[in-house]
């Protein structure tokens, strides 16, 4: 084995003297080191930094003689996971008494990729909640207000909208990408390290499952009732199937270029909007981040009312193949897989081209900011000199003390 | 008798010096001190304190003559009601010339209490009233425009969400909790002092059935024509009942167990999603209290729209004892606790349990702040030394001047 | 004739010479000064006054040459209206070149009632205007996208909601109460002057004859083709009368007490939650003035979701008594006036009597600010002793410079 | 041929020291200057300018070394498309390093075009995708959650009200009119400089169009099986027309008078309320330009909800005319112009009628600030003396070197 990689405390200390130096960065600044295609407004920071409650006074306090929570070893492991060595804590809270205790340390340690697990869980429950309540009580009338089930079409576009919404809140401090394909584009166009990629990602597929497996233990009892026996499990387009609660199955006459077409439409529009968004120096003047997650859910409210229907927009590979997985083990059969000719792969694969697609259409004609698509040719030049540009990359994350 | 209980102003004599040394606390601050979860924004407490309104000025020149009306009669039963002894009043209207009427005094000192009961009452109103307009309108076709009732299901998570909202902007001052199970949690995971508990869920009950009773007043003349004759009360499953506009009523397919893990998960993630949109050290940037009704809109929705369908989203004791106490009151019989094998309970019992976990799960998993959670074995400890914990609790509670 | 009554420029003599002395109000200033019961934001009023725009640095160069134009006779002119002598203006638009040609001193002299009138303009439009189209397209199935007409009830909802909303936007400047009982519950309870009642009260009345003119304009043909028949014009209970359009007719099972008690209910909610989010004194630290008109969109839709059945939620004089006024001037005959067993005089009292309730409710138990609630006997002493009331009030308003 | 224009660098050169001399704008600033009709929130401005990022720190020293990247051939292409001659651009991203490449220039120079190209193609990819999605699934009962296809109407008021808001984000630098009625207006009361309207008008007719090919792209598969048959494209009133996706037809009850009065009040509505929003002088108080484009969505969704039912609420020419003449060449045939005798005019001339008469409303009777209608009678004594006028205008945009 290799000594370093269990030798915590001293592997990482070419890249720490610096964090010693410097005093400890606030939340903002944090977060702006490691995002920096966000910017921070003042205002926020400062509310977050000076505000003289009680409880930031008396930490304070102790914080002359409790130094910071972070140890050595801690800084290893978030840096093994592609992380950055200092977590994005509220200073008040880093300073905080107990935050010695292992958990608390287990806490800090992973603090971004629990948030995207969190972030993707309650999308989840809330998309396939919603799923769930709208198909299992169609056509019901008694018991039912208004007569006509517990919801429409409409009601599933709610949910999944405010799912992300809600989501992007619980998964704050994380970045809230809840989706690979929007972690991938923000590496690829907007200085996100790659290494943190993997761990994200292994968060957000966690974090899919745990969701709808909420989602079908709440609804168990319904879905054997829709289904018309205990343990009955059908997948479209058998009449009663109860799958589409859980992952995205297309329409019947939708052939596979235009299945593929759709998803990956979507996906950039997701992506290109999301850019812009995001972009600050786009109109600052009518753009606030507190905006950003309402933004979200009109986004993702009108991807679901205009391109939803043919392949249930699922534009995010951890809201459909998680989901998908999960039916799988839970006795939906090979159906999942094999059903609208082997559908499934489609939103595995079309969100990151659409992503891609749709961040460079937004960094070609809008963005003026740094990204490599501001490169010679439109960036397509990292296509030609590939292990050069990798070597860059690298070189360049050192300087952020990164890796 | 114990003389001193009503030997006002004396009783209390050794916290109150402190309070006349330093200068009376402004809105946000004692709110601050009083909510120690919560953290108040620099610019809106300066907007409060610093305007030169007309008002203002006349009131600052009154208060060089008129001293503080907090009499010390006031502070004590304050302080027996568990509340804070100075009330969370703005500087200019606690100096406010008639602050000494009988009735004033009255209103500053049962002025939390006042707020959840407004609060809850509001609350109840949009959403037992959404759910009688939609109930009691279904199938209509002549004089509905559309053709198709006054509202579907969908109108009924307008209702509550909404109801909700405006239910937290008019009960501001009292921390607008608008529910006991919330309140729970807010004093188990967030400092809020255990003995205002008892008088915010006397409040919070209050105001459910007052609510509930004007809603009931308001459709009285529907109700009767619903159920087809004056003074009919029928309970479901009766085709045409009306209780099920108060208290919420399972669907018949759903067994205990997932009667109980419906509203247990509810709640959960009620718990959950509250503590993340308060907390502000979970990205600082882009939350801003300022959204923090219109995200409890959202919130309400989704838990209506992906969890409101097998048990009717109660989650909340006082939106479902009070009102469902009422309608045993005015004449729905005794089904409405026999009703669904008993159900009643279970809104009684599982939103506790649930928000006592989906805030547990917030703490383990992300808040980094002052929690018993951030204790050795996650604060299971405390069920370990219950003794000494208590007496902790209380000496930390004295040391606020808050006993 | 009164020879003052023509001789603007002396009659107001002695109280205009502090004005001359003053230097002239920012704009928030003179709001506030208006209307003693808002509190304007310190950072909203500077951003209007200092932002170093090309135009308002032309415009302060040019104010040392041009003064104010609000001449002697605007000034009278707006007294006689019970309005402030000094118009609510923007600095700069206040010295802008052109404002003293006859129309820009008509401008601002009527700038309140002109504000109010397209204010409820707007509100009417968007109002009748969603009935209209979900009424006379119910049950058109073809051309119809979705195969069921062009709304529902809920697009009903939606329409005086974001009516509401965006007639405040409209009516900023005069305090856009939008509702004459509304303009009646802020004299009463909040201070504003009651000699602008009259003002606004007309300006109200016209803005909601000339909107649902416009709306009749506008379907005219619709109308003839849902009546059957060229000119044809009924009034409900006939099958397909549209009538309802315009004003509103109770559902046929509702008793006349029953009636009542529900706009008188809905009313006092009315009135209640909106000064809840007016009082900057209850949790300033979650509101916002800017929020203040979406907050107003939740609250009507609320109310016409919730309370908006039995008798289609009039909640307002000029809501229901002027479009009713121009539909039986159009031809609908006397039944706008004999249905609903005379129904129309309910709207026309009850909203009068349900916001003073409201208002009264909300200032017994939670405004803690200036009040006549907050008196001997609840205020109601006032109504013992009118003679004096009165002559104090008058006195009051003098000192305020605005008799 | 005119040497000049292909001199680049000497042509503007009168127009060019100013500029060298003044420190290069903020963002804010020249937004400012080019839209005088605005006015720049302090704190956004500063937001923008004062965060220390890392980005912004390299940034600016950088800056001292490499010039702003304007050069003057681009200056002067930007003032040959009508635009101002600096592009309103970022600061620290004006600066950026790779801003020399051949694209980077052609990205800053033809920025205001590409944002309104963009914006419009947003706009129309959620709009006309909203009525494709509701009106190809009308009637769908088998995989639709809730049984009755995926949408009904409001879906469509949802699509085209979220479009417009997602697309002013999208559009911010350019003004995101998206509209060239707006467009119109603004160059008519609010100084944009007409010399900029071409090029405008250009950008957003390409938007439409190719906003509404992605559409058809996307929901071609599903046109085929819902007109039912491969290639068959129909016009209503064809009952399985589906040409209604792209551009309006009107019902067919309704008359050439109406059609047109419906165009007319709608786009009215749209201007007045627009630029009572744009208005910060009325109610500065509760106006927020953050809140604009949130309201942008309520204005939308009103009016397609209130007038939309009639003609479609087009109001706007790049929305119907580019979808029309696209569904014109994709096969719809000649009854893309013929139907609805001849309807095709009425969205292509009615909301320029309307959207000034709208503007010209507010103006007479809200609006203080400068706009010709503060003249002599109304304005209108514009057209009495046009060549004075017109050599008055050339003059004043001169003085602002924008010629």
């Amino acid at each position: 084995m290799d000594p370093k990689r269990h030798d915590w405390g001293d592997s990482n200390s070419t890249q720490e003297p610096p964090l010693h130096k410097a005093p400890r960065p606030h939340v903002g600044d944090s977060i702006q080191e490691s995002f920096p295609h966000r910017i921070t407004s003042i205002a926020s920071s400062n509310t977050l930094v000076q505000i003289p409650t009680e409880q930031s006074d008396s930490a304070e306090n102790a914080s002359q003689s409790i130094s910071i929570k972070e140890t050595p070893q801690m800084r290893h492991h978030r840096a093994s996971l592609g992380l950055h060595p200092l977590a994005p804590l509220h200073d008040d809270h880093a300073q905080h008494g107990r935050q010695d205790l292992f958990w608390s340390r287990v806490r800090v340690t992973f603090r971004e990729p629990f948030a995207e697990f969190w972030g993707v869980v309650i999308m989840i429950l809330f998309g396939n909640g919603s799923v769930a309540q709208v198909l299992l009580s169609t056509g019901q009338t008694e018991g039912a207000p208004g007569g006509n089930g517990f919801g429409n079409y409409q009601n599933v576009n709610w949910g999944w909208a405010l799912g992300v919404m809600l989501g992007i809140y619980v998964a704050g401090d994380s970045g809230a990408y809840l989706n690979p394909a929007i972690t991938f584009s923000n590496c690829l166009y907007r200085q996100l390290p790659w290494r943190r990629f993997p761990t994200y990602f292994i968060a957000q597929l966690l974090g899919g499952m745990v969701g709808s497996c909420i989602v079908y233990a709440n609804y168990i009892s319904a879905i054997d009732h829709y289904e018309g026996g205990h343990g009955i499990r059908t997948v479209p387009p058998v009449q009663t199937a109860t799958a589409g609660v859980f992952a995205t199955y297309p329409q019947p006459f939708v052939n596979k270029a235009s299945q593929f077409f759709s998803e990956f439409i979507a996906s950039a529009i997701l992506m290109f909007v999301i850019f812009a968004l995001k972009d600050e120096a786009n109109m600052g003047m009518t753009k606030s981040a507190h905006f950003f997650p309402l933004m979200l859910f009109f986004l993702i409210y009108g991807i679901g009312a205009c391109f939803g229907w043919e392949t249930g927009y699922a534009i995010n590979l951890v809201r459909d193949f998680s989901p998908r997985l999960m039916s799988y083990g839970l006795g939906y059969g090979k159906e999942v897989w094999s059903a609208g000719g082997y559908y499934f792969w489609i939103p595995m694969v079309a969100p990151w081209l659409g992503c891609m697609f749709g961040g460079f259409l937004y960094d070609v004609f809008i963005y003026t900011g740094q990204s490599p698509v501001n490169a010679p040719y439109l960036g397509l030049s990292h296509f030609f000199h590939p292990r050069q540009e990798v070597r860059r990359k690298i070189e360049a994350e050192k300087d952020l003390q990164m890796v």
